[in-house]
């Protein structure tokens, strides 16, 4: 919630406002939450003609800004509801200029090239299946290919497979990393431990049937929560390689729309392209340096601030260095006060 | 259906038995269904003390064994039902010896050292998303995945994109790959063709989001169905490069059960590996061989004989060349008579 001056009036936070993730019905009901507790100080906007702007990741269509519409014209915006990508709301929570580029990596992975203002190139974001590679779900599902293939032998032995199985209240028995033994030493086709616990299965580990069994019963965009093992191993060489790959890609991801003849600032975000370039700098950050060497890298938590600039611009209102400071501040004030008013009773 | 002398008394085919992809109910009325089929010649099986046995794809249970014998015990097989894994009846349907070693690759892969009769050794089948490296469902979303990147710019122009986009139904616009345009030649945001149709939508061409819609309404095993695509542009620098990986990744497979100190033949099976030998033999076959040099390489067609060996030494009839070979004959014998049966009014 902000003024035409650039101030904020209000702040909110709800669930997934996703409608391609959550559906429409279940994503515009996000929005309207989100709006409320926005609204909360203030019954109403100061203006009657208030508008919505939603920097919307998923897909945009006209059925979902209408049932956004439906749901937040009751609390007073009648200027309606308009859309920009996610994306554009990101690079715009980390520059007001109008050129330069922006790199995002959280489940998923997409770059763009901005031009006046506008996403001029994008590469990526074609979801677990097609694309995303360096993405979360990415790094998540070779975390767990590399433990599968150590415990079944086909992959070196890996720090890995304790945080894994450990994240998944699974406990290792002495069988469980086959990775190093030899071929006098395989596993026999049903085997016993001292205390008659069966630990291996048809010549197989019995843990490797109950890590199976625990990742098929996870949606499989979920095994990006397993990403952040990758890190905490990151001294492990399996993880590394894996954590190594992620940046090629997120940095060849950067190089498909980048113009060596156009300059500007490279905005960065999402969890997994943050958590690399504080916690693994030296793997994330060389590769993005050799696409974009002299770009400043301006790293943003989310796309607030981006949403905040392009409703301002979409009102016809200018962004400059001042207003843009002053609104980064002020949203950063009223994120930080949010979250001590939600964490204290 | 056989006797004790390894005859064949009758044949039957029925949809999927595997308990883990159809449910328990669904697999053991296909088990029933294709047992009335072998019945149809002979009101009950000669001797009432018959036991079936089936070489079970999926995950073996009491529960199932339960359903199984429940539902086909009025046909009169009152010796009980035993399983075997899918993977004995597969190399059992190469080969009568009690060592050797079985590598099958179709919708998934997977890889045994075979010792005096059982699966010593076993590696693979994991599944789609944690193993399968080289699988059906491996090189389909290599094919995918690869025709999205040449859509997006990412990766290389390829052969792959054409017959991809046909077996969709989806049409390739002028601007549909832009693997090749170089930066003073990107997409507008948003462009029309010169009759008016929109051929991008926010910098993107509009063929990859009719690509995305396409791929993520299917089960993601089923992109094993886009993997003989490979195989038909197996001239295409990214089509060979994905049969290579696939070549590679089986051969490791093998590479993991194989000691090195015991010979025996080879039985390969599953429809990838089966083209991969057949038509393109030069990227299939040296990998196998670096791996088993001197192995002779049986394929086979599904793990029927072998079901028939295995319910054989279960009676407690020992199997040599001679009795492998007639069951062998007897068996491709009833099969093709079947298949005239079922496809002649």
């Amino acid at each position: 919630m902000l003024d035409s001056n650039g101030r904020t009036l209000g702040y909110g936070r709800a669930g997934s406002g996703n409608p391609t993730a959550s559906g429409i019905e279940g994503a515009a009901a996000a929005v309207l939450t989100a709006a409320r507790r926005a609204l909360r100080s203030d019954a109403t906007p100061t203006d009657p003609k208030s508008s919505a702007l939603i920097a919307l990741a998923g897909s945009e269509s006209a059925q979902f800004r209408h049932a956004v519409a439906a749901l937040i014209g009751p609390l007073g915006f009648e200027g309606g509801v308009a859309t920009e990508p996610d994306l554009a709301g990101m690079f715009f929570s980390g520059t007001f200029r109008q050129h330069g580029y922006g790199l995002i990596a959280g489940t998923g992975a997409v770059a763009a090239r901005i031009e006046h203002g506008k996403l001029e190139r994008v590469a990526g974001g074609a979801g677990w299946l097609l694309g995303d590679s360096g993405s979360g779900f990415w790094i998540g599902r070779r975390v767990l290919r590399a433990v599968t293939a150590a415990i079944d032998g086909l992959g070196p032995s890996t720090a890995l497979t304790a945080l894994v199985l450990g994240s998944l209240g699974l406990a290792a028995d002495p069988g469980s990393d086959r990775a190093n033994t030899n071929h006098a030493n395989t596993t026999l086709a049903n085997s016993t431990t001292a205390n008659g616990a069966e630990t291996s299965v048809q010549g197989r580990p019995r843990v490797l049937f109950e890590l199976i069994d625990a990742v098929y019963a996870l949606p499989p965009v979920q095994l990006a929560r397993f990403a952040p093992l990758a890190f905490q191993a990151q001294t492990d060489a399996v993880a590394r390689d894996i954590l190594r790959g992620a940046a090629t890609a997120l940095s060849d991801l950067l190089a498909t729309v980048h113009d060596p003849r156009r300059g500007g600032e490279l905005v960065v975000g999402g969890s997994v392209l943050t958590a690399g370039l504080r916690d693994a700098p030296e793997i994330f950050g060389p590769p993005l340096a050799a696409v974009a060497p002299n770009a400043t890298v301006l790293s943003v938590p989310d796309g607030l601030v981006g949403a905040a600039v392009l409703s301002l611009r979409h009102a016809g209102v200018a962004v400059d260095a001042a207003l843009f400071s002053r609104l980064r501040a002020d949203i950063a004030r009223s994120a930080a006060a949010y979250t001590e008013e939600v964490e204290t009773p």
